[in-house]
């Protein structure tokens, strides 16, 4: 019962597999290679154009370095509230830009709203005494919270940015369970949407570590190859990251694992719904589950073995929290099985 | 009708005088020369214990400067929403540091609340995934919207840092304008209630340029020396600043000034509160007066030659701001005239 | 005949099949999973104390966030003139500092002279204007010509380190090679003779990607765990880099790839000298030979398809270079075959 | 008797009593004034074409963000291996420019050879594994060893230069004493030589606080408003800055300091020459003289109250150092008397 994070699982065997067949044999360091040219090539089918792609460490050093990329001097990065970037990296963006910084936007269930954003990016560009200069938008899909952007919200904000002459930037930690969620194709919700660059994430979903910024608009992030090896992290042996996501997506394994993740997840809500002993925090639409517990089912939960952490409450929760209750977060990987959900399900209605 | 800002001003003339004064002779340099020790032997009365006393170049170094010294890997510093280092000043803070940041808390007319400090302190170092290591807290006196902290919410806020085992500055670019309102010591607002160093400013309060660190807790900013060696702002012939502060010091020459632009504040208030056309925003404590004004009898002042600007709605405003009306600052200055408020009232009144 | 250099190669298969061994089941993040602490024990076997190892992404940034762990304000690191660090890795360590440098020392052949040494601490640290803050000393081993310093040779470096109290750090990239090629134990090639931090490479001797920061000295290097963190590098599924560890440590393993390097280099080197057509530029001591040849010759080496790269005229050559003549380097792998050694030879015989 | 450095003088009364003058009365704020901008035209005026000029906080100021002005991802500024921004200045240059660095180039008596300039360049930007980006050229004029770039050697190097395509940029700290020694024009000494920026520095030459960024090549430096706003130097009242600038250029008063030291210095000069127990280290070519002296020789001109200090043996010195013999560097200012480098005259004689 290993719902504490997708990042708890290991890797698909496919994925292991194609690893062991390219372990052999010499290759040009430094990503020049002939695989990794055809990985770069395969990104560019997937988005349906000329992309560039930059292996890179974890998210983390993605997001910053997406950052980075679009720097200014005193530059403000313009991400939700409870972004990853703004409240789980540990100031990564603003080390990797000298001392850039994020402004936070609200906006309800993980969604930053247009009208916000748009007043923000006002606010911080005002023309006496500025707190800087803006320079870029960020938003996370899926959001920290389990929800989903549709293309429709991405093109809101997508606008606003534009107006403001200011590129948008996508964290895609959990991009392959949004595109299983909406099923829209990666192009309609990225660079069609409007987004110029996108932290594209495997590692959460059943890579070892395979983690890249993939830019669409060329006049975005010209500098990224720079600075990423500025900052230490221009692989020699890039390979054993282009294995990974040969592998990732050939016949879709990586929509495959997404899918699985998400329907686990679903599977997972309606068994809380249906517990007498729990419910929905909100409706789930990826691979992350948020639940009301009561603290004392919370822990009769774990001392049985259940793996989940306490959450804190978001922006924009309109709901009802009893005294002894709390949030709780369930994630389903693709190694997730429906047996760990029925177990949990007959702890809940024991 | 000068009430743009109070750095419009030039300098008092004992001022002037003291610089002359000391304009021949030799003086070792780099400020350690006699005059400045005198002169930060002089700090230490003021303040009533051993002080370290570091010239720099502006207040906005002053306040980065500050910040920098007390510097943490992700550091996160506490201040107040509408906080001059968090909305004024081009993401210094975040350059010194090296990427660090700011977090900002809410709390009505540009006082942080404790309880929400204590709140936002617990939200950014939670132990899992957390955004980085809270570092300080830094508060402004007098605030940015012409309010002061008394003695008591002073110590309420080191209380929680305190608990929280930071340390508290004071952004006091209008150091004397607080001290003037309230007639609390230098001492009592500073380190006696928890205070552990801040950013002295005499620039805006008739000094040339004349800024200064001044730390009261010598277990924080140990590194201040050689932070501000290396941001270039040890100065070759400090004894311009010294001789400045000799003046400003002198018969309570800083304390003279502030009175005297608090009570010509207080009277333009009155003269606003008088008027027909405008009304006051809030009520003002120091040296800035925010009035509500139709937009048509702005312009009309304006135009007539008076000098100030359009304010942002901050935070915790509770009035009532009708369709043509918004806010605006006027700030008065040791050199603002009774005569000057006159002109501007009879032109309201008009 | 691949000699480009030890990163063109793939991965052992006993560090794949390891790989895919560990690829199923769940595992705490970050580092923190049985695997994880068993392989950070199994450093602390080979050292023959206690250290503290903290995986990076690569060897460029095990340095840089070395050299970050021991920064001072102003910050300069004593380096080889040619050390990697200086000379190849793009400002890394500039930027993961936030600004400290490094001041060059020389030395013959690769090595760093323990008077150069003394006498570049004293010149970048005198009282009246300095430069900036000492901070660190780190020297390369093998050096970045093919060259090692012997036990006593880093005793001497460590003796001038302690006295101006700076700590020593090793670039290890090649440090299984250098092992390899003095046979001394690793204790006593690092803490025992006086370092206090090391730069772990296995990336380039068999591993798709296992470079670590590994402490001594817990005095240096506190820091380490959130720079790494700040940095982007706290890898989720850390696994894939333990695995990897495991059966490099495993039946030595990791001395066996390097002694097949050095043996091959060796084999290279006595090709090298009985051909008519070349000579060595200086004796090789591990994986890397350098051969003077005559600039025809090198293009037709390449011609048939021979990989290396023509290298720059090391500080303290002594040798004679011919009109013609260039410095080429060859490097070999634990996957160079004598085969390739001899098909070079017959060419150069040819 | 105070040869300790020209920053230990006062200002001359012109300087001080236009500051006396400009006291009162109200002016634009952030350097945008009536005298402001006049004294923007008056650079204009000296260097015979349109420039740009930022007052900053201090000479290393002045130099650390013209820095960063050209800055590049791992940038490499290239300058004299004993430039004050290589060996005096803390580190400014890589804070302010988030880790960019200085590659030391070789060259006799402070000035850079532009052979060694070339093959500096060449080797830090070689393709294979560089060292990072070279982002500009900086030379000192006068240099930190009391000679001066005649118009041909500034050429030489700016040849250099644009062959590589990088801007050159003049520490211009003594920058007036060159001027007075060599007799050209301020526009002939910069820009018309191929100098695209200089850090123009009154401070050491009469002025209380006067340093300046002056950009001559519009391409070059484009950020600099934005980088001194971030870096808290944007002075509220710069009218301090503006009105020494004032009555620095008016009537020459710069040169006539600058010459009266220049000529003060060669007084000295021969003095030193004239006297049995010392003589010149080298010929000096503006206001610093460096002589060789007996250690007890020394101590004895110290005893009687004479300021200066031992200097360290630059590159380049081919003269003969006894056993108890050091170099000692003398400084002139504009303020030093024929009365004090008589009376150390007598006390060598005696």
């Amino acid at each position: 019962m290993f719902f504490a994070s997708d990042n708890w699982a290991g890797v698909h065997p496919d994925i292991s597999a194609n690893l062991s067949r390219h372990a052999a044999g010499i290759a040009t360091a430094y990503g020049d290679g002939d695989l990794d040219r055809a990985v770069y090539r395969r990104f560019s089918e997937i988005f349906e154009r000329d992309v560039e792609v930059f292996f890179v460490a974890t998210g983390t050093a993605a997001n910053a370095l997406s950052m980075a990329s679009m720097n200014r001097i005193g530059g403000i990065a313009l991400c939700h509230s409870e972004a990853h970037m703004n409240v789980d990296e540990f100031g990564a963006m603003g080390f990797y830009s000298g001392g850039a910084r994020m402004a936070p936007v609200p906006g309800p269930l993980g969604r930053m709203s247009p009208q916000a954003l748009d007043k923000a990016i006002k606010r911080y560009s005002q023309d006496l005494a500025p707190a800087g200069q803006p320079m870029a938008v960020t938003i996370t899909q899926a959001t920290e919270v389990g929800t989903v952007y549709t293309v429709d919200d991405i093109n809101a904000i997508a606008e606003v940015s534009r107006r403001h002459k200011l590129p948008l930037h996508m964290d895609g930690a959990r991009f392959a369970n949004a595109i299983a969620a909406t099923e829209v194709t990666p192009a309609e919700m990225t660079w069609k949407s409007g987004v110029d660059l996108i932290s594209f994430g495997g590692t959460k979903n059943g890579c070892w570590m395979a983690d890249a910024v993939v830019i669409f608009n060329p006049e975005v992030g010209r500098d990224l190859r720079l600075l990423r090896q500025r900052a230490g992290q221009t692989f020699s042996k890039a390979r054993f990251i282009s294995a990974q996501f040969e592998a990732y997506f050939t016949d879709d394994l990586w929509l495959r694992m997404a899918r699985h993740a998400n329907a686990t997840a679903a599977h997972l809500a309606e068994t809380i719904e249906d517990a007498p002993a729990g419910r929905l925090a909100w409706l789930p639409q990826a691979n992350e589950v948020f639940a009301i517990l009561d603290r004392a089912v919370a822990e009769k939960l774990q001392a049985a073995g259940a793996k989940f952490y306490e959450w804190g409450v978001p922006l924009g929760f309109d709901g009802h929290l009893g005294d002894n209750e709390a949030i709780y977060r369930f994630v389903a990987s693709f190694a997730t099985t429906t047996g760990e959900v029925d177990r949990l399900g007959a702890l809940l209605a024991g």
